[in-house]
């Protein structure tokens, strides 16, 4: 499937493999234990393979050099990414999963030393988890505008009060960072909202649920909560950035966020495709005649790969023009990839599911996980139509002159 | 929706709203917690909603009127089915789900009079549940030619041996009818086959495992066995029609077993549309501009209709055809529309979910069930790629000529 | 093809092969030369294939008997209709041809006694032709209620001044049908225009061009005018129906011309399915390894046969409502089977091209005509897009009380 | 739409914008009237292009320094040829255009010294045009193993014996490259062939016509011939490369002439959104409503320009492939953009006509051409599902290992 090989420095050509073998070796035989069962059952061995990354060097390659990264860009990062989006808790084990890696990104820039310390750097090591609340049941998240979580300023404090759900992973979790509006009068609707940091042990914090996803409730990690925040305060020093900058930080924080679900996506097509070939190949209609001799398949087989060449093309090139020119730069290019790869994703599972036939629907494969958990790719983030119209409006702008 | 009143008799004009009613007053309010919670714990209330349904006269609708039913044709109950379609319990409680209706089919027609009396009549009265055993795992479903599963005749008994999975609704099942090779030389391996009836209670016969689908393990009716028959003795007088018919028996149980499946999935692209258009009328973007006046959603909701539309038509018209001339004239639209309405069932749950943003990935809304345990729709019963070639054949070979 | 047989009553029976052999023994042996050399040149063997129509009282099937026609319902006609579009010329022959059945339609309800001796009666007969005035160059045609063309009544008569195009057959025609402002006050914009007959020897009026469509120029029959009227005068009586009633006149008759179109593509449909087989069956890969064995071409004929059997159960479900209950009751319907049948129209057409390999993009077979000249199926008489927002609106609005 | 600059280097930033300004300023004025009218009236104004062409140093940029071109690499051209495909005579007017530029290719690595003086020199410097003879109409184009056309060898003569079509530009070309079975007993089929250039000005050669091609008979540069060679005599040292190498030099051949169409399309989607952009922009359904407002047709921008990005860096990733690795080593990367990058073609242009309206199936934009002339791209050169098999193959074999 190394149909090209655009993008890799030399450095990588030595790392790859690394992480490669680390998946297929130590990764892949636990992986669906994790997914399919009790994924709190499974931290221990989680918590031992991130012990090994970290011995092998390959953990948080995200991360700067004196951060305990591998100092790659971000066209780099998205080869490794790739690699460890074949399984579902590739990244989780390196330690740069959504939404942590997210968060990372966004206090390593905008949050106060303070905070750095307190909550970034065992983060970045691993030995916390974090959530983010942004999208509210109340409104259509593709509108990011209207909120009604609000953080009125009483003193030195924030008294937070809102209904948030899609908080992704908050079971376990050890502080969330909540977009709340701080200045609801302010003329520009951009800059009402601010993003403060709330430890979850606050009183006036709640889980409400793990919101039932798709036939998996999911806990801890694999988990997207519904939370509540009820006269929760915090102290004014958790803000991120500065007041009223919620929604510049949360562009800021989604740009690259959705550059690494694309990489991510083009690791499990890739999974996908590889799974799909080979059960092609065993599987026989009449002695002698495996699946894969028919022509439909075959089709199907060079359509997945063509969109997987196609993407990522896009996404590399999308990132490096983000690590050159910025990610306010590449916003066009950010919604082209998100709308197309999120589709190449569910048209390339849909076909690997039938080409598996019944065991297809089983949860005896990755193949109905990914279904059934990637069907929100068209919709979380800006859904598809939304980025679309994003992209059609700067087009025709230039036209309008 | 009522796009057209096509095959309404005059008789239906009265019927259906009966059970419209009775859907909408006392199966919606309790589908939920039947298919997401526990299903066994919900037989207490399914079974008072049966004898409710005994009671006014609308139980096992596809009946004779001698056996308790209301006489109707296939076309005639095709309505009603559409109908109890808008419920994943619908047809469960008028018991006229599936596979107990093909078994009930199957055995109405070629089970002999004790077989009749002991295991038909109770199933009619939804006194008992039964199952079919047929695709096994080492085969592709898509060739049935293929089987491993032997009875072998000792005396007055067949030994049964053998492997089946996807024998839905097997957990807590009073019989299987189970397709086995029973003469292996046969020369035409159309006839190497039999079907043969075994009581559950069998110590030769062992539910493996419900095979986790899309995320559901599933319990009691709500399940999909993987079975094991080990040394399974059974007298010959189970024998369902005559030894060597298995596969003409598949064709007769499976040609009219496919149209209910189109006939229920019709009753769900109706209920997703209503709920598209329900969420894009209440979801608002910005205050007072709702979902529904976007013309993206506006475009899915008439291709969705005109969908519905197609399929009722091609369904009532291919019902008809059975009716008239019997299921092997109507070989070719059975293939016809088992892959034209799975088609537009799987892009209106697709978009419903789309309409519904994040919602719609949840389980809190029933999208998410359909969207997983529907997935199969364009895989049981021949996947989509065989019946197309059916049909293509068929057409084919008029103008080789 | 002969899917079924919905809709035929007993007297189709025996006109229906007819209409079939006259096709095939009469029409497509010159139907190639018709429309791709010169109409104009093919006008004898035309008139002398009308003269055989009428001996065999297969002439004008939609006109009633009285009028020289066949007496049949509307989803009568519609089978024959199918039968007819399987040719280019097919519905020519037999002088059921667009534009002219639909001034035929208009005028027996809406013109006065004395316009009717003077133009309906010879254009049933198929003595002379005529066209339709309405789409303008400078307004979007998927808003009719924007026209620029305006007819100011002097005394008895109205001065007409305007620029038309699409005015479909307008070389050759005797009169046209000319939509025009004669109320331009009117709140009611609706109620502003007005149809009114013109004949084309007026001095008034000028064919500019016929516009080239698609590589053809067209001439006669086989062309689309762009037209101009400068100080067009007629007399007052030339009004077709009542002033103001325009709008309503043009509803009345679009709605039973997309349902002809619509027979006509299906028609067509059937024809390339037939082409499709049959070069499929002769073209061989490999030496006796015909292209109709390849897995792939199998997918696109079943695809295609299953859009023509919904499409035609589509059809003549629109065409009974529309007898049974009339043309605004059906509107919907009609909106519905207009997107629909024009979406598998032009997928069967682009598959039986690619079926053909190089002879399909050549103008060798018919597949190029249709091709070319029913990519406007999806734009003419209202696109796709204005056709589903028509259907979602109603749809939504059931849900919005 | 210039969304990204990847293989841009230095050079082309200068480049590049003559090349935009000369088709804007010189041949966007002039192209409708070339492509619609007579191909040949207009050859004096093209010719004096082609003059300025050479006088601005922009002539053949394909070729080498020394031949007069740029000296570019393949991927360079690239990006000059996706600015001349923007209109349908760009190409002409640098004499980089099909089949010239493939005969080019494979004379300059393959003729003889004798033969690049004779042929090669003046079609370089555009005096002469040249044609491809490959294709046969009793055998399917997309198995190249069969071939009906012989060349036996007569003292120092071939004589050549055959029915070519699809020989594309015949018309007036002075020379063509035939393929010719010369070893028709070899056990490899694929050494049976070889290729030969015959002057067109030879008796035993006949244009028989100008195939007509949706619509369009075409002349000169622009038409598709049917050939015959009858007893046709050249000298055996008119052979191209070595006998039996026919179909090595087809793959050489065929390989950089795929990326030069794909280069093509780009271009021709590029300008097909800038058209639907502009009509979108000035065409209103309401008073200030414009038609770009609607979010459908926002809809199809996003995808047109998503599909141009994908391709654009998919052909230029080939392209450098090519550059590093020789053709051989991007096979499959060749089949893949040649089946994507005209699915991408086909739906912009589709698009682009919808957005139209009726204007869109005039003659009166381009768009009309090449929806007719470009549906064979899907076809020439290896029809879709060729190139999917091979790709298809290539990557299953690398799991059945």
């Amino acid at each position: 499937m190394e149909l090209m090989a655009t993008g890799s420095s030399e450095k990588l050509k030595d790392i790859l493999p690394l992480y490669e073998s680390f998946l297929k070796d130590l990764i892949y035989p636990i992986e669906r234990e994790c997914v399919y069962g009790s994924f709190k059952a499974s931290l221990p061995k989680l918590k031992a393979l991130r012990e090994l990354a970290k011995e092998k060097g390959l953990f948080a390659p995200h991360l700067k050099k004196e951060e305990g990264g591998l100092g790659l860009s971000l066209s780099e990062f998205g080869r490794i990414s790739e690699v460890l989006g074949k399984s579902p808790i590739g990244h989780y084990v390196f330690n740069c999963q959504a939404p942590d890696i997210g968060n990372m990104e966004l206090m390593h820039q905008y949050a106060s030393k303070e905070l750095k310390e307190k909550y970034l750097k065992p983060l970045q090591q691993g030995e916390i988890r974090s959530c983010f609340a942004m999208t509210e049941p109340q409104h259509a998240g593709s509108n990011p505008v209207h909120l009604s979580t609000t953080a009125i300023k009483e003193g030195n404090e924030y008294v937070i009060n809102g209904h948030k759900w899609f908080t992704s992973s908050a079971d376990g979790a050890s502080f969330t960072i909540v977009m709340a509006v701080t200045d609801p009068k302010n003329p520009n609707p951009y800059q009402r909202a601010s993003m403060i940091l709330v430890p979850l042990d606050n009183p006036g914090y709640r889980l409400i649920r793990n919101i039932p996803i798709m036939g998996d409730v999911g806990e801890d990690y694999m988990s997207h909560g519904e939370v509540m925040f009820h006269n929760c305060r915090v102290p004014v020093s958790n803000l991120i950035g500065e007041e009223g900058q919620g929604f510049v930080l949360a562009q800021e924080r989604l740009g690259p966020g959705r550059i690494h679900h694309c990489m991510r996506w083009i690791g499990i097509c890739e999974r996908a495709i590889e799974m799909m070939c080979k059960r092609a190949l065993s599987r026989e209609l009449d002695p002698g005649k495996a699946l894969a001799q028919q022509q439909t398949i075959q089709q199907w087989i060079a359509e997945a790969a063509a969109g997987v060449m196609a993407s990522r093309l896009m996404v590399l090139a999308t990132a490096q023009k983000i690590d050159q020119e910025g990610a306010k730069a590449a916003k066009e290019d950010i919604s082209t990839i998100k709308f197309f790869v999120s589709d190449v994703l569910m048209k390339t599972l849909d076909k690997a599911i039938q080409v598996h036939g019944g065991l297809g629907i089983t949860d005896d494969t990755l193949l109905s996980f990914w279904y059934r958990h990637e069907r929100g790719a068209r919709i979380y983030d800006g859904p598809d139509e939304v980025h679309k119209t994003v992209l059609a409006k700067r087009i025709l702008k230039k036209f309008a002159e």
